[in-house]
């Protein structure tokens, strides 16, 4: 591993953190980022650098980097473009090993020269370097937090094991943000903008090594070092499932990409050649890369047989459809699961797969027709269908569904679809690992993926 | 109009309403439908019936329909199938004129000679039949409300211009509760069930006549009439724009229909062929059907030229690949709007479409760049993307919008994906008349489909 590539765990778990440009004015990014790492909790050391203060928020604040008498592992920069370069030259001498530049200003408005020199430089120290024109970056298990937005508008996810690398910072802050929204964890989150030096395949493979990051999410509108990219994804998703979603695959997108972060989208036949060939899992839409992370928390699918349970018919009818239309199988229950069904379930009931209990059950039916389903070995994965809006399903069955999803014994997905109450169950479903979509064919869409990713490891074996 | 169809006028408008199978347990639809109506402040009569009670929530308890010496518009049946045929006729006696059956155990568990009695009952009387096995009726603005959904569950819309056909009172619900969170309003919603006298066609010729209603949504998996189906979806289609949702494409979602409300789902081509004829707009998912009904709020384009205007550089690449991928066009901006906007941006800012004012830019900003892509007549509709996360955006930038979309140029749509403080910025911007929707493939998807509406109407002229 390169050496800056691994000088990443200190942007990553600094003991220590300098805010170059910080400042008492709540306009700037440099304010808004210092009051976030402390009110977030991080617990490392913080030092703000502003020849302009003594001290700001409660801490002793120091005129240049140089001034700090004490060892620094991560810098965070807040400042002008022109003097970036400059400045990392004195992170690097002073011993800092990663370095955040938030700064735009660089190749994504045609200051290439000013982004050459700044490279440098960081590679003459081997810094890590996430950036320049970027959010940064998370640990939330460390509270590390280089995010400018505030925390009203923007949630940031508790710890978790989920991964982000991301191109663009608004993308990577709308999924934290949805994951945050529903209870779902994070490990790292990278927004590496121009990605001067460290880009998507370098972090794939940093994240590849992290024992805390168990997938990867990968928003990327184009590779400066296609042929790492490739390599990375080949060897990383065999272990750790890649969710990847390419940005740029049309002109007038591609034209947006360059001025967006400076690099070229290329060509997406190119990349969805990679996808194929590494089996990265790739999605169409931002909520799906979110949406298919979040399917992970459960155990993997042995096959393509999927049982629906609803209690809803016309969802039924549409989670068929989707079913069919994505390839995977709508099973045939067997005679012996039938027969238990039957025994359990009202005498209107009739009993095929979907398998529709009709709004009038109760959560008890529930319970009863999904431990059948648990048991059944023909059975591969289920689809919960909910109706919260109806009468009889009371708040038991979140306990019985996160008791059978802890059995582990196939995955368990939920659909609901609905406003405020519908809503706060899926959160709380969701924020204890299983995973929740507002549509059957986003439900469908996700588990077709995820079965597609465990045949995958299933054949390499 | 066939005479019972007429009659519907006495189901959404009821001067009074009896129930029939009015309850104090609240296990019992009867109760819960009985304390809707009074909760939800329905204005007129209420008839509660049962043998049981004299006297229900402080009501007047009569024993049989035929004692209530006053004159009923409409009754609720919320009674065991057996005793449905023998009380609908009293009913008929009666001169009641609609009545709504929410009770299952007809057709669909097989119960054919049943349902066959009722029929002949109910045509008999040339009352107007919603159901049986169903969710009923809403008309908001007269507070009108047969759902036996509690209000904590299921928001009900408030008063507007849509109207929805469902044949699943399950899809019904979760997109009126959809609307409500979103604070989008409804003319009617009717759940027809089994539709054994009033069916689809019949609802949409009824809704293609009602002042009220501006848009129709349906939700289809079998009709009894595809010959009427169709030609009311030519004839009222030209007038109201309809969205509709067929399911039960597939082989194993057609036999889940069946036994849902014991109709043929049939050959999904003939159906395809007849929104392809009468150019009703149709979506593969719920959650579309209520997306599209909700962009027929702003005017219609009058073309495919679209202008992305984002603080967020990665969703308006996002959102070019979506429009290049449905056939919209991403217009190149005219040197006039080009000069224009240079004059208003900052310099960093690259003048093109989609126009990404970065995250940097604050409401200002926005403020005038819409404006000025409101007046280039080479532009047809804008979506608007809000990075709601940002610091640099304040809430202002929500009248901006309302105002802008009040001027009735152009449509103007909004995506913005995130979490609770999005998700609140969203549901105001909704219940003001601006559609918003949480991924850019979303809103493409339904501005594809509102253009393509438009167009069909102006080569109508």
């Amino acid at each position: 591993m390169r050496k800056d590539i691994a000088n990443l765990k200190y942007v990553f778990n600094p003991k220590s953190i300098a805010i170059i440009g910080a400042s008492d004015n709540p306009e700037k990014l440099g304010n808004v980022i210092l009051k976030n790492l402390v009110d977030g909790g991080y617990e490392g050391k913080i030092y703000p650098v502003n020849p302009k203060y003594d001290e700001l928020v409660g801490l002793k604040c120091y005129p240049s980097i140089k001034k700090i008498n004490r060892n620094v592992d991560m810098a965070i920069f807040a400042i002008p473009a022109q003097i970036i370069p400059k400045i990392a030259d004195d992170c690097g001498k002073k011993g800092i090993k990663g370095i955040v530049v938030l700064s735009a200003g660089f190749g994504e408005i045609g200051n290439v020269k000013l982004e050459g020199e700044l490279k440098k430089v960081v590679l003459k120290h081997g810094m890590a370097m996430i950036g320049p024109n970027c959010l940064g970056v998370m640990n939330p298990e460390k509270r590390v937090d280089s995010i400018f937005f505030p925390f009203y508008k923007f949630g940031r996810p508790k710890a978790g094991e989920i991964s982000l690398v991301t191109q663009s910072g608004a993308v990577g802050s709308c999924i934290a943000d949805l994951a945050a929204y529903y209870g779902v964890g994070f490990a790292k989150f990278a927004s590496y903008g121009n990605g001067t030096t460290i880009n998507d395949a370098d972090l794939i493979e940093y994240f590849g090594a992290d024992p805390k990051t168990k997938q990867i999410l990968l928003y990327i509108e184009g590779t400066k070092d296609g042929e790492k990219l490739l390599e990375m994804l080949e060897k990383v998703n065999k272990k750790k499932p890649i969710v990847v979603l390419k940005a740029g695959k049309s002109k007038a997108a591609g034209e947006a990409a360059m001025s967006h972060t400076g690099n070229l989208a290329g060509n997406y036949m190119a990349y969805k050649a990679a996808f194929r060939q590494s089996k990265a899992i790739e999605v169409d839409s931002v909520v799906d890369l979110f949406y298919v992370a979040n399917i992970f928390s459960q155990v993997r699918p042995k096959g393509k047989r999927v049982a629906v349970l609803t209690d809803g018919g016309g969802l039924g009818v549409l989670t068929a459809d989707a079913l069919d239309e994505e390839g995977l199988e709508v099973v045939n229950f067997s005679k012996e699961t039938k027969s238990k069904l039957k025994k359990v379930l009202p005498e209107y009931v009739n009993v095929v797969n979907p398998l529709d209990i009709v709004a009038d059950s109760g959560t008890d039916t529930y319970q009863k027709a999904l431990r059948i389903l648990m048991e059944d070995k023909e059975i591969d994965s289920i689809i919960v269908i909910i109706l919260f809006q109806a009468p009889a399903v009371d708040s038991r069955i979140i306990d019985i569904l996160v008791k059978e999803s802890d059995r582990k014994k196939k995955p368990i997905i939920v659909v609901a679809v609905g406003g405020e109450y519908t809503k706060e169950n899926r959160r709380v479903l969701d924020s204890y690992g299983i995973p929740t979509y507002g549509s059957p064919a986003s439900a469908v869409r996700t588990l077709k993926r995820f079965s597609d990713y465990s045949l995958f490891l299933k054949n390499k074996k």
